[in-house]
């Protein structure tokens, strides 16, 4: 069941690559699906891009995982790691990457129609989890007949859903690549989100989330957004790109930056996702009802590549040093960059190379 | 000319101190003022603690500035840096301290009654800078009979100040103590302030600028709060102290904490004078009209003890090092704390011992 997602308002991020695949495709797949908060989804469309051939075996795939505002087009934003040769190369790897559970890239979120009121589910949309979204994934790549992962990747959010499918199916996956991410959101983490959140509460538009999609609390999410780019930069980065300068009208380049940025987000995303995809990230926690933290690392047994990013103050590189140590089979990699967390999508080259070299020594074909 | 401040609504936070001088006080200083912008102040209030006896001579002082949210009651939130044999001892110093211009303690801001119209300036209150609000403290200084200044110590935006009174008035102070500040402010911080601002932007109750006090942008200043109580803190900081724990309703204790002093600054502080401060840190630069940075740095050459705090991420240790090296009589100085910028206000000890070993060793006296 493979047909076109329809044009989407907020869809503005998913261009033609040279690599398209000509997605995003959505599957539906008929439920119910629980989720960890005990609410049930009765069907579900989820939005993907694939590249390359599944084997008749269904043993070569790829999954790729998008962070928090990102989609399913990972050519798009992960162009370099993508190729003959690459880290990820259609030629040998059936790449899967679906927009998660809960997004407004296409998959079944917050935007979607409820089936009952024939509305946006808009702020009722039930809290999903890292682990809901990477069970969702697991059902499509059932569903495209599937039957061995050869690595999950991702960066950020992305990281933890690699995490996660290492331990939800370790029958499935053969290795891991979490990239900048962290074993359990820390409190530094949660209490940035938190404030964002209070940023999208704080305007009139927010309504409790009953905003129409005219109407979005655009001043708010925007707010939330400038705050998050100065957490996935830094002082080195901004420093070194804007310094002291002003524009023309007098405003600082960096003020001028991060408005700019603010409302390039509103243009393309949507508030009440932004709310679920962020608590998603804060429920995550490898231990989370399955024991002991450290005891859980300790069993996820596959051949995992922790890639740390030097100047990266949201997850920093303590974070993916204690994650390597405690899983048994793991390597830590630093990409020693000025830009940041947001240096997993910039210093694509360096990822390249860690997680082509990572797969040719680990990987048991 | 000193009298009693009426109390304030906002004013919750300054109690009386074991050593409280009974203010703050209020010098009314007749103008007209101009400001570094061009506009002109006829005349201000100037709300102010002092400890211990001026000397005949006048010569005997010591400026303490305040931070962003601070105020004039240096010895409620420095208390252990104020005492015999202390870093600032009132037995032998006269100790100063004033709300800024622009404050909203007491001094001349955007809460006080504008003189023409009797209601509030709000946000027609002239953009003021780190230099105006030194201008004023002279003032205020020569007001009261002060000839010589013996140190002027602050941090954060009270080092700005420091670091302006050494630049303006070589001739008046003697030595200066900037602690976790920067000779000018980083595209970082100018890009963290401006997310802030945003947030309270987006609020309904801001109303540009035009609120009433009963009716404040109180979730916007919030949010705006939630976003510097991070910055001023970090990642050791917060998961130390709160790391994954909830509250017995569920939530993380990390939102609570950040909830909670989110609320407590709306009940003693105003939106407008957030927005006048947080734009006064942004303009702060030595440099701006005196010439190149480093030689205008050069060019200060009173001794000075630059405290850096080596988990600050708003002003990394880089850039009191920088300040260090450029001021031709600085010494460098390092509190190895892991609070962020927030220790210049908890490790008062550290604090004390290194100004008092400061002064000892440098004083003209």
């Amino acid at each position: 069941m493979r047909r076109r997602l329809p044009s989407l308002a907020t869809n503005q991020n998913l261009q033609m690559s040279p690599l398209s695949d000509g997605g995003p495709h959505v599957a539906t797949l008929s439920g119910p699906f629980l989720l960890e908060n005990g609410a049930e989804l009765q069907s579900l469309e989820v939005a993907y891009h694939s590249w390359g051939r599944l084997s008749a075996a269904g043993d070569n795939a790829v999954v790729v995982c998008h962070a928090l505002t990102g989609n399913s087009d990972a050519v798009d934003w992960w162009g370099p790691l993508c190729g003959t040769h690459r880290a990820l190369d259609p030629g040998r790897d059936f790449i899967l990457c679906s927009n998660v559970l809960g997004g407004c890239y296409g998959t079944t979120g917050p935007t979607s129609l409820h089936p009952e009121t024939g509305r946006r589910w808009g702020p009722v949309f039930p809290q999903v989890t890292i682990r809901d979204m990477v069970k969702v994934q697991a059902a499509l790549a059932a569903h495209l007949g599937i039957t061995r992962v050869r690595m999950v990747i991702g960066g950020s959010m992305g990281g933890m859903q690699a995490l996660e499918w290492a331990a939800m199916y370790p029958e499935l996956v053969e290795m891991i690549v979490p990239v900048a991410a962290s074993g359990r959101h820390s409190a530094w983490c949660i209490g940035l989100s938190e404030a964002q959140r209070q940023a999208i509460f704080a305007d009139p538009l927010w309504k409790g989330g009953h905003y129409s999609p005219e109407e979005p609390p655009a001043a708010g999410l925007a707010a939330a957004r400038m705050v998050a780019m100065c957490m996935y930069r830094g002082w080195p980065s901004f420093e070194s790109r804007f310094g002291r300068n002003r524009t023309a009208q007098g405003v600082f380049e960096i003020e001028g930056y991060l408005q700019y940025q603010g409302a390039k987000l509103v243009s393309r995303f949507d508030a009440n996702t932004y709310l679920t995809l962020t608590r998603a990230m804060d429920t995550h926690d490898l231990g989370r009802g399955r024991g002991d933290y450290a005891v859980v690392l300790r069993q996820l047994r596959q051949p995992a590549l922790v890639v740390s990013i030097t100047s990266d103050i949201l997850y920093p590189p303590e974070e993916q040093r204690e994650l390597a140590q405690l899983m048994p089979h793991a390597e830590l990699a630093h990409i020693d960059a000025p830009h940041g967390h947001d240096s997993f999508l910039i210093e694509t080259e360096t990822l390249n190379n860690l997680v082509a070299d990572f797969r040719q020594r680990r990987s048991v074909r």
